[in-house]
């Protein structure tokens, strides 16, 4: 079909816009000092962080009483929000939806572009558009590389925006799950986030929370990395020159063992063979890069085991008894850590840890 | 499947029904001299559009504060409604959704039949019924023609009626589409709903929303329609008939540029290929019957532009920005329309407008 | 995919107890002397039926009025559960979502797998238990025998487990099914539920809900039950076996005429030929057990004619007019029953009945 001059005008805009730093981009996702759009891990600043994480467990403090949790669904009980994922995630999409549910929000689901008026030659714009004219919040997950951020660029051009959250765009961008696993560490750690050793440990070229994890790093002090993984799937050059750039140390090794007795947590990550070309995952093996049961008296009494979830075989479901094995803590850290992102947004924060 | 004799007798019954004139039937469909179903456009005489319309102001006005919007949504706490819609419809069925969510009612979705009972030969009467059984109310959309009357017949002789609003049936009524278009220039005209020229533009044969804002358009004095089509997509003469019964009158042509001077409103819908039987759209030159930027210089100063949605190429991008341009608005007065119709049905209407 | 050897060791726990006899079985599934999770008719005894069918009636007349159907939407409004209905049932899926959503409970769907984390190699168990993290309740439908069960036995060895309710799991069990029929009967019986005759009719060998009742009766004194099936699909030996073990006397036949004069209630249900394993459905004439108009003349006045729908064919659609047809009261009987039972598992029946 084809496009109109003005739509082209529009798209130029954008395709300057998008070829900006990350850096530069973000007060156009900010309003009034605070974020708006929450589309990248680089949004993330330790100061931020620490009050999203604060109002996380003020909210699950509030929440174990019934009284508590009545007042945490009267915070956002005005805000309709649209859970827009068009890409197969859900245990995202539960962990976002349960998150609005905490805080009262009334939530509307599109699940499938199939049945929508793009069938009907309407542009993905003008559906996004029409989407958010019902609610207040757009939470967005597209499989399309740059979507969900450009979505929240013309949203800000309307004369009616609404905010926009980033629930995995392409195989980049993924904020809330490096937000998620940051409080897995605060709450690990007892806020002590300094002085780390953290292990990183699978399919470290593809793994989209590995790498997001990484760039939140540098917002704390005196951190040290080791990545652990096959020859194959070895940390892409970009992170690594990132950590160069903002001093922070960092190890390669194939060797699991090695890094087992020096660490304050280990990441665990699957083999992302859905990003294969050519079956080439076949080719590697992955076994030395489980964790298994007779690891757990190699690692210290205080190192915490994270994997993000799902697993095949990294860890022996024997592992998760062990109270280092904090996982599934990390799952719902999850839908914690999403609600605070929303109170926040939403300037409700204030009523929940005062 | 064989039928039973006795649902033949129903069957009868309802094909007598059905073949009366809609102001025949009218009656069976209303309760204590108030709408009960909401089937077809010919129920909304003018009295009851004002009052939906002020409901609707009354209700977004409330909601603009946190306490109001929490006090719409204890409006209609008690009630459960289902979304039955069965055809593909993103935009109405969210529509409606966030519509029954502003007033607090709680809401179940049937989007597709294939997981129904009907698979394993239930009646689609007994399966409405059946679905019925959880709720208080049905809002329907259905790609037979007169399914949706057909229900709300049947419900009304059940000893536990529920009311229907349809949400599109076959071809032919989406009373919604209509209030929500008559509401848009109900708030863009001021209130001032009479002494207006309203051009309508574009495939006016099988264009729905046109035909239905046509009858709505005798309840108001001293209007004029302009009908701006190919000559393949004329409006039908059935339509022209009514006009000319009810004394509107009415022009014909294929000149959009000649009605914009004069135009009150104009009323862009795009080509209805899906209706096509042998690609008969794909021969017609449609680019005729687009609105550019251009002509916003055509048209008057207090003209505006509306849309059914979903647009192709019928309106350029760029005159989004105009402030004449108020098809976004409609859309987003249809979330509201609709909020303002359930709380009539049920009686609250009177709690937001005093 | 290869098992590890400590998932083989938690399997082997699961066969041992899965083979123990339910009887066995129920106090791992309760806690403080009270139901936690709902898996298996034998789960209620009459104490407990009676407490949830008055809980059911209370929950009804209280919701009659606004103000009470609001408390009653107070009373879970701090509790999130889960559907997840994994095999197509939407009347089931939507009494439970209604009742739900009559306790104020907040709902999330798992209706598809196919779009869940099991396509990246997670094992069933992981899913579960990751979706669980959101929530403080599953309702699930399942069409693995014993999958729910060995949920919740999974569950319950977690450190957050939440409840579990079986809304139907494989061929066998599908307690709130015989719930509602129960309740149904208890309604109809003005709650006297001793010294009745029951006659239940058609394909009992493969009928879920005739099997679930009968278990159900054993509850009650000097019940006598009728069978009335063609002889291929006559009520199957354990049940049998059951009732004589019970002292429960009954009856065989084929003609359904000979025991209408005498039956307090009868049962209807229709052929599950999505059973047949070559088509032996076809071969069998199940006219004879249709209850017709005619057949109203020869049941007592009040005598209930119940059916757990679907139906096809097995009772002609006039006689719905009859008040002594109960199966749209049954079906609706249905939400209140799975209400009475959630409100009891999170001890808040105390709130409804007093």
């Amino acid at each position: 079909m084809e496009r109109s001059p003005a739509m082209t005008s529009v798209d130029a805009n954008w395709t300057e816009f998008h070829k900006k730093d990350v850096s530069e981009k973000l007060p156009f996702f900010a309003r009034n000092g605070r974020l708006y759009d929450c589309l990248f891990a680089q949004q993330f600043d330790r100061e931020l962080l620490t009050r999203l994480f604060k109002t996380a467990d003020a909210l699950r403090e509030m929440t174990k009483k019934k009284e508590g949790m009545d007042y945490a669904g009267s915070l956002l009980s005005h805000v309709r929000a649209m859970l827009y994922f068009v890409q197969p995630s859900t245990r995202t999409f539960l962990s976002f939806l349960n998150a609005a549910h905490i805080l009262g929000i009334r939530t509307s689901e599109i699940r499938d572009t199939s049945t929508s008026s793009e069938v009907k030659g309407e542009s993905p714009e003008d559906t996004v558009r029409t989407f958010s004219s019902y609610v207040d919040l757009i939470i967005m997950r597209h499989p399309a590389p740059g979507f969900v951020e450009k979505t929240a660029w013309l949203m800000n051009r309307t004369n009616r925006p609404v905010p926009i959250i980033n629930g995995g765009s392409g195989k980049d961008q993924h904020p809330t799950q490096a937000l998620l696993d940051a409080y897995t560490l605060y709450r690990s750690f007892n806020g002590e986030m300094d002085n780390k050793k953290i292990a990183m440990v699978g399919d470290l070229k593809r793994g989209r929370t590995v790498r997001s994890l990484t760039y939140l790093m540098k917002n704390y002090r005196n951190i040290s990395l080791a990545f652990v993984s096959p020859e194959e799937f070895r940390m892409e050059a970009d992170i690594l020159e990132f950590l160069k750039r903002h001093g922070i140390p960092f190890t390669e090794t194939g060797d699991l063992r090695s890094v087992m007795g020096g660490a304050d947590a280990v990441y665990m990550t699957r083999v992302q063979d859905e990003h294969d070309k050519a079956g080439e995952s076949g080719a590697v093996d992955y076994s030395p890069f489980y964790f298994k049961t007779e690891h757990l008296k190699l690692i210290k009494k205080t190192c915490v085991i994270m994997h993000p979830l799902p697993r095949r075989h990294e860890i022996e479901p024997a592992v998760d008894e062990d109270p280092r094995a904090v996982f599934w803590r990390q799952e719902r850290n999850g839908m914690w850590a999403r609600a605070a992102l929303m109170a926040y947004i939403f300037g409700a924060d204030s009523k929940i840890n005062g």
